[in-house]
């Protein structure tokens, strides 16, 4: 039996219940994922399809999560176009050595051919696919331009960004030249992924939040709408999930998304008055509350499940990443919570 | 000739010009601040009266800024409560070596007198309030309940806040006998600084936006309004700042507060509509803007002024604490820009 409930909620289509996955759920929180770290470093788990597919698909096994989600980093798609990338994980995590500090060094860095430099992503697709065998569908994802031009710019994370918003409020036309170069640059990358086999994309704003809502809308949205202006996406439903930027829910919905991610710092009844007759939903528990018990957990899932009501259009998850040290027994007990407790709100 | 306008753009009286002051505007962007402190560590800063009278009243002088903030921090409350504070400014940021941890710990915590325990503030604001020799008005400021909760449970800065968010979650009892012992401490200490001479105060909740919105009225705005309702505010108005809160705008505005501060997360003309009409709004400059030009620095002063509109009841502040690396010439060129570009609102 084939598992689509994720695609159909995506599409706004009656499900019997609302489906769930988790942002990063391949990740450090499951022993299975730090057993296969133990032997081999992150980038060459991103770059080794065998392994990307392996830790990709723990979590439908062990967790039973309703999606997969294709093990990877968006920071391979600016390695791939010149940049020099090193993941520390436990170091305050990657870094470029060079930062993008010039026009030159925008004009340096290049349009990759996604079947070329990010082969071993497609190949890692191609394999989860086929091991997945139709259980529950894959998604493939892909950071903002924005998000990747700060990580460009900063050349790691940062707390201030001064070096990003230095550029666009002192050089505006020069980021531009730098965000279509990876807008165009991140459609080949998920129209590649699309070719190759995933049935749903989404693309992460991590840092959209850093930006005052007209800058937002100027440096980032307009990039991830020309994004998905040039997707073949084929069928597969694209989400949109700006970290920090409720002020924009609208224009976010507007980009021409089928759904639109939230974090937890909006009531998701709320966002589903403003957008949710023409978009799906997806989110929005707080990921520390898996740190609570299996009890405290059920009621924070019904609260969300309650807030959004009744009717088709949501996909359960986090409102962020699950966070490394999350008990995996918690884990297991969030996502049953959401299969049992949400068939009420389908009938 | 006195300069009131602050406190008259508090309460929505008619000013000539809009009023402008930086949160963290006595701090290290000014060389005259890193003399001082060249000399003496943060803590002795904060607890010699003198020398913390002196850079509360530098960017008065040096800037013009139309009020004064008294220099401390908001740690020297849990400090007085018998937590021991280290703060070291470039390692991190401050930190309390035995964080809160149990009930017993709670227990354990005292609601210290500031006439006693936090004196030396009072000294400063005395001695302030006599420097200035009302050129200017003094504010004084607290944390709010729920982000010294969070310091003192985390024991630093957190990227996630584990622990915090495990106590409201798992514990949300003890939790809110901690919550209301520091309401009642945050008014004593604000009660005992109007007492002493400032003519405002600021409530800071720098992290209420690790929240979602139903946590944030509990575990943290509810406190704020606990605090406000226990102010003998002798007519110095209230402003109330959560950063990463603008979900619950409304709510702020009805704590009772005079001003709601804005982060710059928020447009501040759809403030104005929300909440313009029975409150002030202070902000909300992105403080990353001071690194690009004069001119451009202009340009984003004329856009805040124009979205807020004609008429009272408008300070102007950054949408968060300058940042310690702003160039001088630039904050100088902010304050004469709102000065110049704001008068033609208030005619």
């Amino acid at each position: 039996m084939i598992n689509d409930l994720f695609l159909r909620a995506c599409k706004r289509e009656a499900t019997e219940r609302t489906p769930v996955w988790m942002m990063r759920q391949a990740g450090r929180y499951l022993p299975e994922y730090r057993a296969i770290r133990a032997k081999v470093d992150f980038l060459t788990l991103c770059k080794t399809p065998e392994l990307a597919s392996e830790v990709s698909i723990q979590p439908v096994d062990i967790i039973g999560v309703d999606a997969c989600i294709i093990f990877s980093d968006i920071l391979v798609v600016p390695e791939a176009m010149g940049m020099k990338l090193f993941i520390e994980e436990d170091k305050g995590g990657p870094r470029f050595e060079d930062p993008i500090r010039s026009r030159s060094d925008i004009d340096r860095l290049k349009v990759p051919d996604p079947n070329h430099e990010l082969k071993y992503v497609m190949d890692a697709v191609r394999l989860t696919k086929k091991k997945l065998d139709g259980r529950v569908p894959l998604i493939g994802f892909a950071g903002s331009p924005w998000t990747l031009a700060a990580y460009l710019v900063e050349g790691k994370g940062s707390k201030n960004f001064r070096a990003i918003k230095e550029l666009i409020y002192s050089n505006p036309k020069d980021a531009h030249v730098l965000l279509d170069k990876l807008a165009r640059t991140v459609a080949a990358y998920l129209n590649a992924k699309i070719e190759a086999g995933v049935q749903a994309v989404q693309i992460f704003d991590t840092w959209g939040g850093i930006l005052p809502p007209d800058e937002f809308r100027e440096f980032s949205l307009r990039y991830i709408a020309q994004v998905l202006k040039l997707l073949r996406r084929n069928g597969a439903p694209a989400i949109v999930f700006c970290k920090d930027c409720a002020h924009s829910l609208e224009a976010i919905a507007d980009t021409g998304c089928d759904v639109v991610g939230l974090d937890w710092s909006i009531d998701i009844g709320k966002a589903r008055m403003m957008i949710g007759s023409y978009t799906a939903l997806q989110g929005n528990l707080d990921p520390t509350v898996l740190y609570a018990s299996p009890e405290h957990i059920r009621e924070e899932v019904k609260k969300i499940l309650e807030k959004f009501g009744k009717g088709p259009g949501h996909i359960f998850n986090l409102g962020h990443g699950i966070l490394p040290d999350t008990p995996v027994e918690n884990v297991k007990a969030f996502v049953q919570a959401v299969k049992e407790e949400s068939v009420k709100y389908h009938r």
